[in-house]
């Protein structure tokens, strides 16, 4: 086993809105990052300083018009993560730059282009977590969003486009003979001319290939569809799972799908999400947590998720310390089926109060961890050493303090453990999460 | 009259593929410089060191498949301006980013959101030139690109719904209060809700309004079409124009139009291109040209010209001393009717030999201007002080000696002469350029 497979993956979720649920409203918090470059220019620098494998950014193509929602959150504008993406391939020199965008809501020719400039921009640091997007329809001359079964369908075959135009052109494609005048060699060109059901593209791309072969492809899909996906062209796997137990059932059922496709399971990697907060002491991690969830609207936040899911009832109507009814047993919508799902095991494995619900929920469904950096680590190292995770994709509240803890307090526990290194290994993203290279499909045939 | 309408503005003509023709031949050209960003790194510089206005990046989404193009030529990969701009951004502090984006290839919602993120990260320093592409649709699920009428009449809702969704939220509807945790007023929102012949986009964007109300918007387009909508929508007008006599009447014609349709013509301002060569002594510029002119390949440049322009006849197969036979008296295609116009009226209104017109038509079409850094003031002041232009979109070879000469010779000329500025006078582009801030539509009715 090489050095990467023996330590963590560290990952960090960096909201494209700048701040998390209702954190906007801690004494400490800059309200301007949905505009403001400056915050993630900090964080960028510091998650870097701590040795993080990548920065990742969520995204959506549309706002949730519900009155209460809007009021209260800040989620009705954000970043789009390619923007950020360039302005942070100048702004760091090592760390990994994962931007969501949506196979749903664009063009597979636009996105090949995008990412592949900016893994030439970044010198090979780039990722693609490829969603199929939980709504944006009404933005995209459609009155509705498209059906769960559809998006899935069309997002393979994009991924098929954009890989395709990504090999494009030979590496060695661009002879540049000054002095014959011969810029290329037009034998090393390979036109896709793709035919399929959701998209006709011609190709070739007009970008050169990206510096990794493929920019790295992170997935988190949960469904079936989305699983699918994932373990045919996934390589970070982002996941949301509550015990060791359920990330090592995971863990080994990606791995052997992928295996059984033909894939090397180790060019998987699983990072399951974990929200954290950090204190000195655990009472002091607890006060922590505390504060951030008395800046919570409850009834905005349990009202949005009943809608959300489709849950049959209003989370908000109920007594905070009442026991939350039994879910429906029919999925009956194929919009969110995802996150439903895991609302709706949540309440049947946990049987939880309206007020336990509520502080599960609050870090968008992944587990919540409260403590010290050595407990935080304990906690780390359990999963990573039982096959749970071959990381972790860390999200905070968005607070410059949570980050600092995280990078100043977990990061050294790691390092000291000998289960985080202590600096950069590679040049590109690949390699330092330990994965290979993508050689060009056609590269045997010009041999 | 303002300090700003007293003196001349300058853009830069950047290509995105990173050099231009065969000037990547010369013994001084980086050939990387489509994947290398360094190049556009040092261009910025040096062109806000000499207090340009803006740099303006043009683009194509598909690459010319004939082969003796794509041999001889740098044009089959480029950078994508969108990832160009952020990076640039925060690589420069002042100058203006102008990037050529299609709205035949492209959805409103997904160029509105990208122009006014990177609005934000450049502090108002933006512009979209609005393009409706000379090809295509092979790569965006059609097998023919789409005709030029059609182009037009889409590219007019785009600019509605685009420029509707940038008003989405009026400036003040981030109320952000900590202690009651209202993060915005609901009130402040704008539902686009647009239902037209092209776009079905409900809205509101899911971005803060730009910093500078809109990016400022860049028109090049000739035709009939082209020039309404640059006279409605334009505040940038990039133009080819080849005497004093037509570029003043190019410029008063468009500003009456603009006058006709409500806008007051001061707030379009007339750039036209233009191609330079400087030398210390007028002979060492032309012996640069020379270089230059040598390293050109005129039969793939001759027969995709002809090609191109649907000329009716291959030019690479005339002799190159040889007068140009008259080009057909109706125009047969839809294709690229503004650059074969202009092909056209120059064969007639020149009767050019092959070499003549070879030699004109390697600056795309625009003027060149050969000479030292007096006489292209001498130039610029005669086409300013007479009306037919508010500044000029300056063409290099894409060497950096080629920039490097009008930053170090021209422009101190035209400041000897009190033609150019010698500080940035505003923080934004629109401010630098003279041009208004432009307020939200539905501002009047929130008072």
């Amino acid at each position: 086993m090489s050095q990467h497979d023996r330590q963590i993956l560290l990952g960090a979720f960096i909201p494209s809105a700048g701040i998390m649920g209702s954190a906007w409203r801690h004494p400490s918090a800059a309200t301007d990052s949905f505009r403001d470059f400056e915050h993630y220019r900090w964080i960028a620098e510091k998650l870097e300083a701590a040795r993080f494998h990548a920065l990742f950014f969520n995204d959506s193509v549309n706002v949730d018009l519900d009155p209460l929602a809007l009021a209260r959150g800040p989620n009705s504008v954000r970043w789009d993560p390619l923007v950020l993406l360039p302005a942070l391939a100048l702004a760091t020199r090592q760390i990994g730059l994962i931007a969501t965008a949506s196979t749903t809501y664009n063009e597979p020719y636009n996105i090949a282009r995008r990412f592949a400039n900016i893994d030439h921009l970044s010198g090979g640091r780039v990722g693609w977590n490829l969603v199929t997007s939980l709504g944006g329809g009404e933005n995209f001359n459609r009155d509705d969003h498209i059906q769960h079964a559809d998006r899935y369908e069309r997002a393979e075959e994009f991924y098929d486009v954009v890989t395709g135009l990504w090999d494009s052109w030979a590496d060695d494609a661009f002879i540049q003979d000054k002095a014959s005048g011969q810029w290329l060699d037009t034998d090393k060109l390979h036109v896709l001319n793709h035919h399929g059901k959701h998209f006709q593209v011609q190709g070739p791309l007009n970008a050169s290939r990206p510096v990794q072969g493929y920019p790295v492809i992170a997935q988190a899909g949960s469904s079936d569809a989305g699983r699918r996906l994932a373990a045919r062209a996934g390589e970070l796997i982002f996941t949301a799972q509550h015990t060791v137990e359920q990330g090592l059932a995971f863990y080994q059922e990606i791995k052997q799908t992928a295996a059984a496709l033909g894939r090397n399971p180790e060019h998987l990697k699983v990072l399951p999400g974990v929200s954290t907060v950090i204190g000195r002491t655990q009472a002091e991690a607890q006060a922590k947590y505390d504060q951030l969830q008395e800046l919570q609207d409850p009834k905005a936040f349990l009202s949005s998720i009943s809608r959300f899911t489709s849950l049959g009832f209003d989370l908000s109507e109920l007594p905070f310390d009442s026991l939350v009814p039994l879910p429906p047993e029919q999925f009956d919508t194929n919009t969110h089926k995802s996150r439903q799902k895991l609302v709706f095991d949540l309440i049947r494995r946990e049987r939880p109060t309206v007020r336990e619900l509520f502080n599960k929920l609050t870090a968008g469904g992944h587990r919540i961890l409260i403590g010290t950096p050595e407990s935080v680590a304990d906690d780390f190292q359990e999963w990573f050493e039982s096959g749970a995770a071959d990381g972790f994709n860390v999200m905070f509240s968005g607070l410059h303090q949570g980050i600092a803890d995280f990078a100043d307090g977990v990061v050294p526990e790691l390092q000291r453990r000998g289960l985080f290194r202590t600096e950069y290994q590679g040049q590109t993203l690949r390699e330092n999460l330990g994965l290979p290279y993508i050689a060009n499909r056609h590269q045997g045939a010009q041999a």
